[in-house]
This record gives C-alpha cells, structure tokens and sequence, in this order.
C-alpha cells in the first residue's frame, strides 16, 4: 500500500488524479499503475484498470486468480467490475468512497444509474436488430474451440 | 449496428468473445472494437471499453461528449461504468443481458456484488493506510492548475 500511495502522489504531480494501485502475487510488486485519465486522454485509465492490464500481460494470463490488489481508494463501479471480470482474489483499499467524493471524484450517479431499469437511466438506451446481432451469439455457441472465461 | 455485429463475428472467428461496438460522431464511425480478452489477455478488453479509448484517442479528448455507442450487447456493470465516465450521449445495444447469459456470459453476479457492503461480497476487501493515502487527496485539493474530470 506504501507503494500505492507513492504513485498516487506522482499522479498527482503528472497533472492527474490522486489514485495509485498495485498488484502483488506471492508477496511480488507484478505491476503498478497510476490515474493516466487525462493525461492519456483514456477515461477508464483509473489506477486499478491500468494495473490489471499490466498485471494480465505480465503473466500472460487473462485471469489473475490468486493476486491481491492494494489500490488507494475504494474502487469505482468500474473498476470494481473489472477486478471480478480479472479474478483478483483480495482488494485493500486505504480512502473511502467518501474521501473521494469529498475532492470532487464522486461515483454515486453511476452506481444509481446501474440499478436503473434500462428507460429510466439518464444515458438513453435503445434496442435494435437484435435477431442480427444474435448470430454471432449461435455461432460462438457452436464454436468447439473456444477458450471459455 | 451492422458494422458492430460484423465486428462481434469477427470477433468469433478471431477466437474470442462474440461482441462489437463502434462509436460514431456527427454521423461518423470514429472507432471500433471487438472483444479481445482471451486474444490480448485483458480482462478489460470488452468491445465497448476497446471502441472508447480508441474513440478517446481520434478525438484526443476523455469526454465523448456527443458521441453514440453501437453495441451488439447490452454493456455489463464494467462497460456501462465506463460509458459514464466517458459521458457518452447515447447507446444502441442489440442482444440483452439475458440473451448473453444464454451462452455463458453472465454479469449477474457482478451486478449483485456492486449492491452488496463491502464486507459481504464474495472478493475480500479490507481497509488500511487511510491516513496516509488522504495526503495524496489533500495535494490534489490544493492543486492548482487541475484538470477536472
């Protein structure tokens, strides 16, 4: 976690948001990643996203079961997602959500807005060519070598 | 829609996850994906997430303010996070959650641990180091020349 809030203070001084992350597998740093959202112009540039993808490529591995990762803040709804989609075994945090709300960084809308029903969210959504769309669908289904993850 | 599902077949026949998007402004495709997860061993590496940070990058901006999001499926928590983030205007998906689950591809579960407090979820989370982190919000608090985002 040391480690995390060093980067999270170099985020800083790149100009960039105060989040750092880590992730650490059989007590090793395998990567490290820092907020690069408006430096990189990449809005899911957040610290934990950046840290997974360099993890994931360090191992060559799309699964980093049984690594654990120290971020300086609670996750987003984001990034929180993508920790599940990784696999990652453990998450130490330091701030809370509420820390971050306090400097501007607030992610309540987005966690309201996924309990929404798809007509009530404030990004409309809209359905079309489903019947299209679901071939590809049969077709992976039908797939034999398929890597399933 | 149709250049995405051609993308999400594509996709398939590459190996991986059947889902595309594309990403169109003023009436323009600015950016595609396909799912590459197993392909790029990155978890994150959804469709949609791959068409907003290359979209991100032709704009050379982290706001996609304006911008609509194709996709050949309803975005899971991760994408739909992102979308928010990325402030996209509007969103065109084909297949539903439920059509994805079908062919194993289930968000459900991540869903349900977003609702969940911090000490029920499945992914252990435990806090430590806050005082410490806070010091990095506190240099961001002060800063003055910040980007917001």
């Amino acid at each position: 976690m040391a480690r995390s809030i060093e980067l999270s203070i170099k985020s800083v001084n790149s100009g960039t948001g105060p989040f750092g992350a880590v992730i650490v597998k059989n007590n090793q740093i395998i990567s490290e990643g820092f907020n690069t959202v408006t430096l990189n112009n990449d809005p899911t540039s957040h610290a934990e996203i950046v840290a997974i993808r360099k993890a994931c490529e360090e191992l060559s591995n799309f699964s980093l079961e049984g690594c654990d990762l120290y971020t300086t803040c609670e996750p987003c709804p984001m990034c929180l997602s993508a920790i599940y989609w990784a696999r990652i075994s453990k998450i130490y945090y330091a701030n809370t959500r509420s820390d971050a709300k306090k400097i501007d960084f607030s992610d309540a809308m987005i966690y309201e807005e996924l309990n929404k029903t798809i007509k009530d969210r404030k990004i409309p959504m809209h359905q079309m060519m489903r019947d299209e769309a679901l071939k590809a669908f049969d077709l992976w289904e039908k797939k034999v070598d398929k890597v399933k993850y």
